[in-house]
């Protein structure tokens, strides 16, 4: 179960959307829609759930509405965060028909794969209860919608890792190996960021580990390792640096791992295969109030 | 399985790799990597599938080394459409290491992508076989990776359904009800559209097909319907449309839905909720030849 | 004459309004206005016709006054499709006096290239009648305004062909030389493209078109043939294809053209060479109520 | 006939051309040669004249090409400002055969367009011929295309008036009116523009040129004048001011005009009704040298 | 001291003010303000000058403002142009309190940077004060903010120079020595631009000028000279050419180098090293409703 | 004096050097150049120091003639970080004589612009020697060139604070005002961003420091402090939190405020108010071989 969070700013959604809506409506618009229902015509619509989850991404979908009309009234009733049930009516559009039907598959697309990123999230949240662990999400989105989908994620009640190669440093096993060391990198990304950075470093066995803890970063991320390694870099890092697990998380394994007491479990999974929501739009028929003259 | 298939232009495909690539970059670049890997270093790099599928996106993925460096060399090991299992190489990359790096993520968030909608597809096309029906994509693409992802199809083995609102005729039952009856839909859209786009109708039930037939559009979408409703449509159609099935289309039910004889069944889920393909990037340890001064 | 037509939607109109404007208003924008008119004026306009013809392009027009002022007020006296006589007034517009001079070349420029295909088409359609051929455009437009000129060409009374090289297939002679037959040609695009296209060959001779029947495309473009080969064509074709005459179309032609029962005449010229209807903006006198302090 | 001119810089053409490219090639790009044409076939292309005239646009018709292509080589053979007779060679184009006919259309739709306006052009400045006066074009250009079609009416011999609203003063009818006087508005814009900026008033009367001759601008546009009204106001004048003559400027009328002694004549048709000068691209069957394998 | 002067029209700026919104939001937004601040939180703020001088920016100021949030209500108290001592107020601001402290720095740099020019411009107009000499900007403008630069130049009461090396001609010493001398250069000019354009000529010595007098341009640019040299230059001109130096120009110097006569003396430093205006923003304490329920 | 430090990746530099081409071109290009500079001509040129300082900027610089001529060779002389005397040279360029001129002025503004927040950050630099305090910018920067000029302050010697409201937590007062408190800010901060986020603070007395060390953030910004209020704070912090002083910072009190301990020293004034280095471009004469035919 998700956190209600509050929506994006829309100058930060708005490209995604034009963008989407120019994708979709192509050179010559929704040609269907356009030939088959008259101009004027007001209707009202919803856009409900099909299967229970995590809503995200309601404020990206009105304005797919919105933006093909700036005179069209979205309410939502389950705002980003709130879990439903199949049934359960998320999104309320009064306005033109046209536009309702020209926008439908793009207002679609983006809360029903962002609500799928919730869904799958809140899932993970719920495994790792009652521990403290976070469940943060990595840069393995789909390109474009990063800022969407992590913002699902926030939904969903996990957190955001970096969002860029600019806001963050991890140092990875290759950077170490064309580096030098660990000690040279983390001394050259020290150098490189401003104070508010913090620096990451990735190891995959407990050797490793014992470095890092000597160069003094200040998170330590410990990839693919067994519940067991995991339980032993806790214990080893002793509360000195955050302590992120990754690799191999599943639905299952989650609450041992958070068991293992690390800080943070970070799943790319959550952004790159998590299946839709499933939502639909239907046009309320007494809403409809006239028809060709 | 997928069957072999070219290469999208770049023209179509370097808007999208840019956007990745500034997505991820941010306003600093990729400041772990220009921090910790000395400017001049050289490297190989494989791209490699860490599980069996079918590879697409390869071209787009050479593209986001070779637009963070011109002169990055990518050879393409199994192009798109090709049956992979675990280990195979997909792409060998040699150049600097530092773009190689600052690429990786975005390259693999793309063939990851790609591959997962091609295997899922190759899955599908191998379900029906020896029916004759094709397996389609639809409109449930992800917000602007539509031209990536229908290719993506066609690298499994499907075909692509409309790229657009703007390019083809789907009169749904929306456009029916607001338009007053199908007949009149289908002729207002017969008398928008060129010469050179087909008009189809959908019916969710054998008496709306009925008044369809009757008023003569070119294909007809058979939705949710079960397959014993499938096997009377075809019969009731007899040759005269093309048929199209869809709606709760799984990988269990597909042979059953293309004994019907339908022509085509079409799968919102192979785009919206495929699983990315697991794919990795390693340097070649022996590739390096050189660090910091 | 053309039929009333219905605007294309703001979104697809406003980016190509908007570059007309930029283009225009430079860096320093419409310094002769600004230097000379107050800014608080205002002012009604009319744009009227100077010449006979068929008006298209009014949404457009109006865009450009409103975009450099989202509260000018502009109320179409004709719309789309609509036939004018010299004198009679397109559109009347009520704001501040700046915006409606700084976009009235812009919007004459719109409307008088759009009015002017409008009216070309207008006089092709009328010279066909009362055979039921079709006029339709071609891919000859102006390159950036496509949608634009392929919407006057339906605001004369026209219909469109293609929207650009992704939305239809059109075998040419080149195509066949290059894949070795036109039945291989037709295979190979069959297999490409989506159920809901149509394919078209085109054939110059009537030994081509022979082979083409064979092959089964969707449509035949009968190119520069004389009207005697085109009833031969249109006899030996027998209702199987969607015929399409080109080639050496003027108005004096078409009739005759139109009489050997082809279903659609395309032409280039609508579109490329069809000159300016000619318009005019002017402030009304009675309108303006103040000047400079 | 027209003068041979220098190309613009790539820069300014670019961004029109990969518009023009990306309106054409869609989303899915050029699908019929994709589907027909292999993929490492080569051939070489003609563009010729297929009538008379004046060529400009050559740039940016081998731009085309070459953004789909960059090993693409086109070489000039009639460089912008060349007239040529029907059959004569405009360029020659070697490459991949695919990217020759995918950007064919917008090539021609730009080397046409251009070619028509400066054929209409060197008409017009021979039929001004031996007289001294400048044919200049306005600001009657079509959207999007300004540089393009200047620099046509410049291939043709002609002159550039101002580029847009930004960089030249023309104080008009209605700015006189709206400010309250010709020497108020001449005075206003002296202090809104640079020293590099000269002033020109247009006006419709002799009795509006006295009044203008005292207010002591740069240049005078007379408008809409009889050859006899243009006589006189050339002799009131008398060399003080640059005079533009404009309205109703045919190619019948053109010398009587220049008769007067004016210094310009400004034509707006040049730029918005000049039918385009028809040119066709050509495949060289001896140069094509394999099919589908 | 400068002038009033108009604001730009707002399709000039809206680019440039949400570049530099889009730059300083990034990906995620106002991370501080969206997690510390309440949504639905009204406030007023007031920008104050902290320090004297003439204020300019502020319609782009409150486009900040109003593109994050178009309900937002500016009223600017200091025009540009206008003079203001520490602590005087220039604009107030109301609405919500997230989009107004996202929007601050953006607002603050922009209307600080041009005030910061429009005050050096005044105090250089001041000190030729009585001259006639007009104070002038040149090319040397900070990348992406010409046209502001430019305008905050003419809010301190100076004269803007050429927008760009397209809207003037302004021919120096490289020119001429690669076009073979100063006559073959006007020449060649002036058969390149239109007929509203002027033609400047840089000098640095006595003896040049002599060339360029003969040649007869309409403009002299007489850089680095004395004010012994630029008084004899202006003799030796005696009001044929309109003249400008340029070169070393300080604020001690100015009023000698106007009293040499020269009709406009241009400055590089105005826009490329004026320091900023010190301006502060301040959210009124009595004006905040509520706080987090 | 700063250090040598490396360029960044040109794709985060083309668009800002794009776009100051564009802005400087307008739409008829560079005209003087085009008219009196032979198209072919070669030319080498020298970009030079005509003052001492710290140069930066010289990747962009080098981009402006690239992009306009990919052909050119562009040599750097004094990569960027380096101290440069009067007459040293920066780089040299050699290539078509046309793009040299075209692009010089765009090439100057962007590296006579960086290498002055270069230089003036050297010279804080210098100033607080040896102490370790890091002297760091503000997000007081230019509007569009942030990118370019925190790497001007790195190479001068300096470091970067945050590239936006994004990719850092900096709470100030009037968040903590509205939030209603600073605890509750910094623990709605802590639960919204990542971790590896840092959170700062503003403070402007000593009593609100010591309800921040309660609460716990990762670092303080100590604004508008004397000297000896900075010293107390350093004190009370006890190295518990990063410290860094902002406010009131000239060259004069700089050493002043380092010895108080502070780790960092931040100052607006090195982005908005350091006025630009004079660095000038020359044509070598001996290198150019030709003029017009």
């Amino acid at each position: 179960m998700g956190d209600h969070i509050e929506d994006l700013p829309d100058i930060l959604l708005e490209p995604v959307v034009r963008a989407a809506l120019s994708e979709d409506l192509g050179r010559a618009g929704d040609v269907t829609t356009d030939a088959t229902v008259p101009a004027g015509l007001k209707a009202t619509a919803v856009i409900a759930a099909r299967e229970a989850g995590t809503v995200a991404g309601t404020r990206a979908a009105a304005l797919a509405f919105q933006i093909l009309d700036p005179t069209m009234r979205c309410r939502v009733e389950a705002s980003d965060g709130t879990a439903v049930a199949a049934g359960d009516i998320v999104m309320r559009i009064e306005g033109l028909a046209r536009p309702i039907l020209s926008a439908e598959r793009v207002a679609l697309n983006i809360v029903g794969r962002m609500s799928g990123i919730a869904t799958a999230t809140a899932a993970l949240v719920a495994a790792v209860r009652p521990h403290p662990t976070g469940i943060t999400c990595t840069r393995k989105t789909t390109p474009g919608l990063r800022i969407l989908e992590k913002h699902a994620v926030r939904a969903g009640g996990g957190k955001n890792h970096r969002f860029g190669l600019d806001d963050g440093v991890l140092v990875k096993d290759n950077h170490i190996a064309l580096c030098g060391g660990v000690a040279a990198a983390i001394d050259r990304a020290r150098a490189r960021v401003g104070h508010l950075s913090k620096i990451e470093v990735e190891v995959d066995t407990l050797d490793q580990l014992d470095e890092v803890l000597a160069a003094g970063p200040d998170a330590v991320l410990l990839d693919n390792m067994s519940v067991d390694e995991l339980r032993a870099a806790v214990a080893r890092v002793a509360g000195r640096l955050i302590t992120e697990a990754s690799g191999g998380v599943t639905l299952e394994r989650a609450a041992d791992i958070a068991a293992t007491g690390v800080d943070f479990i970070s799943v790319g999974w959550l952004t790159h295969s998590a299946p839709n929501l499933d939502l639909g739009l239907d046009i309320e028929p007494s809403s409809v109030s006239a028809g060709w003259k």
